[in-house]
């Protein structure tokens, strides 16, 4: 088969797209014609040599796909040949075929093509585990999504407000905000005109966001403490802006808050069937009745790579850039 | 009524037993005559007038009592004048008459007497709270607390022990080492000779503590985040080595931890009675089974809470310091 390699770390034109051995499915996987991938931001840290794949992982970058089952390893029951699916990927989705644990597999959503469901699995992972599994949100209470714009952000949104929640989120231009607005955003702050802080503040009676999600990390952790209300909780996905802050225990303490710190990719597989499960239990629904949509900026060939690589990194892009794999045209 | 006032803030010396005006329970309050209280490292902060009671709080320290309740105000039920109780106090502890919201009242233990009653209040509720809580400690698991000697450091030690997990705490001389060893402590870091990151490493097979109990705040962040297991839990609960510490957010991501700071005294009435409440279901049995006992340093006349204030800045005792109401005596 063929998969994008990284023979040296180095910039978008590291990605080779390059004949490699096709994958065994071992005990409890299934292998996928992967059909689509999309673009996360570790792929961009592994193309620059800063992240590498967690023990038995594939050396190929691409943490989600869509596809066909093309076979079942040992001891694999629930799916079969054939079966439209896409998947949560410890990597190898930048390739022609990919071998998954099997509870990593989700069916594909009806109304959504197989293409575009290569946009979902990361987002509803990442947004499900750590915006409701780790700090709760609840209808009523307000959420704080940085980037609003973005795969993450796009999809925070629509969760956060499919559960009764108020939305507010920031973004870099009045374009990406008027689409988050769309996607039903309540509060919109232009980070670079606005402060966070101060805007929460006033649109919620002095009190705060009750949880924030948050893939800056340390530029923001100060203000995001600041923004938090009492009970708050900031849930961390990502490190964008630095990985050591300061940290305002007093503020914390007064407001008895929480700061959490996740990512999916080094979960040990019984926790990373476990967020599938629920993503397919509570998320699944919401996107077979319309409710949530897979929001996409554009589908490129995966063998240019590198220019998926360029548009993640200029932030041009609301949504997520999928890479389609050569065998989606067959 | 007498109580301990604070004319002007400062030393010990700032405490003056005075006759004050006796308290009238409001609407749902209870008024408690006082036989015994407790000292709190929150009572030298407000001492030093460093942490004002909260609105509508007394203004006399003391954040626990027991005693007898002498009178029920508006709409209270399940309690009656000659109750033996115990309860957590906002505030006027210190005094011998206090007005108490009926949700933070704890019937005295079978098995424990009304003075020592005065030391389970506090340590039970926060502990509880934080630890089992907040932090959700659960068999198996390895707790750290530090300052095991103290009066949340004897308690957590016993309930920790109780409900099974391994536990491994700090204090600062072989002899109070020795008492947290005799409560069930299972590691044992004198921290002026050890480091306890090295230690639990070396005692965890290098995995850590899955939860921390720590009342330094800034300056164990750095070293408590490096203590943590993967999915570890810091529950911080006050700030005696300062309120703003370095965040390394980059070690928080990689293990999936996470970081609360709370504190009891500012919390809504109803977020209190919901402590007691599970303190009452949950603790109380391990005390009157006697698996879990208050642990009492010493017991001084409340008119010289002055003296209880230089035992515990000196950090000589083990367990609680109790102040004696002179009723106790009549």
């Amino acid at each position: 088969m063929h998969a994008i390699t990284i023979p040296e770390p180095g910039g978008p034109e590291a990605l080779v797209w390059a004949e490699v051995s096709d994958p065994v499915p071992g005990e409890g996987e299934v292998l996928v014609e992967v059909v689509a991938s999309a673009v996360n931001r570790a792929d961009v840290l592994q193309r620059q040599g800063f992240y590498n794949p967690p023990p038995g992982a594939s050396p190929y970058p691409g943490l989600e796909c869509a596809g066909r089952v093309l076979a079942l390893g040992p001891g694999v029951t629930g799916w079969a040949v054939g079966d439209a699916v896409c998947a949560l990927l410890a990597g190898g989705g930048y390739a022609e075929k990919v071998a998954v644990p099997a509870g990593q597999l989700l069916p594909v959503p009806k109304g959504v093509d197989l293409v575009e469901a290569a946009a979902l699995p990361e987002v509803t992972a990442t947004v499900w585990s750590n915006v409701f599994m780790v700090a709760h949100l609840r209808p009523g209470e307000t959420f704080l999504v940085h980037g609003g714009s973005s795969g993450i952000g796009t999809m925070a949104i629509q969760l956060a407000k499919a559960v009764g929640a108020r939305v507010a989120v920031t973004a870099g231009s009045p374009e990406k905000l008027a689409r988050c607005a769309e996607l039903g955003a309540d509060i919109l702050v232009n980070y670079r005109e606005q402060d966070f802080v101060e805007e929460l503040r006033e649109n919620t009676a002095g009190s705060g966001a009750d949880v924030i999600l948050d893939l800056i990390g340390a530029k923001y952790l100060d203000r995001n403490v600041s923004a938090l209300a009492v009970n708050g909780r900031l849930a961390i996905i990502g490190l964008q802006g630095g990985a050591k802050g300061e940290l305002n225990l007093g503020a914390l303490l007064t407001k008895r808050a929480a700061v959490t710190a996740t990512s999916l990719r080094g979960r040990p597989l019984h926790e990373k069937a476990a967020i599938v499960a629920a993503v397919r239990e509570h998320v699944w629904p919401l996107i077979e009745d319309g409710v949530v949509r897979p929001v996409v900026d554009r589908a490129l060939p995966m063998a240019d790579a590198a220019e998926a690589h360029r548009v993640l990194e200029s932030s041009a892009h609301i949504g997520k850039v999928l890479l389609v794999a050569p065998s989606a045209g067959a």
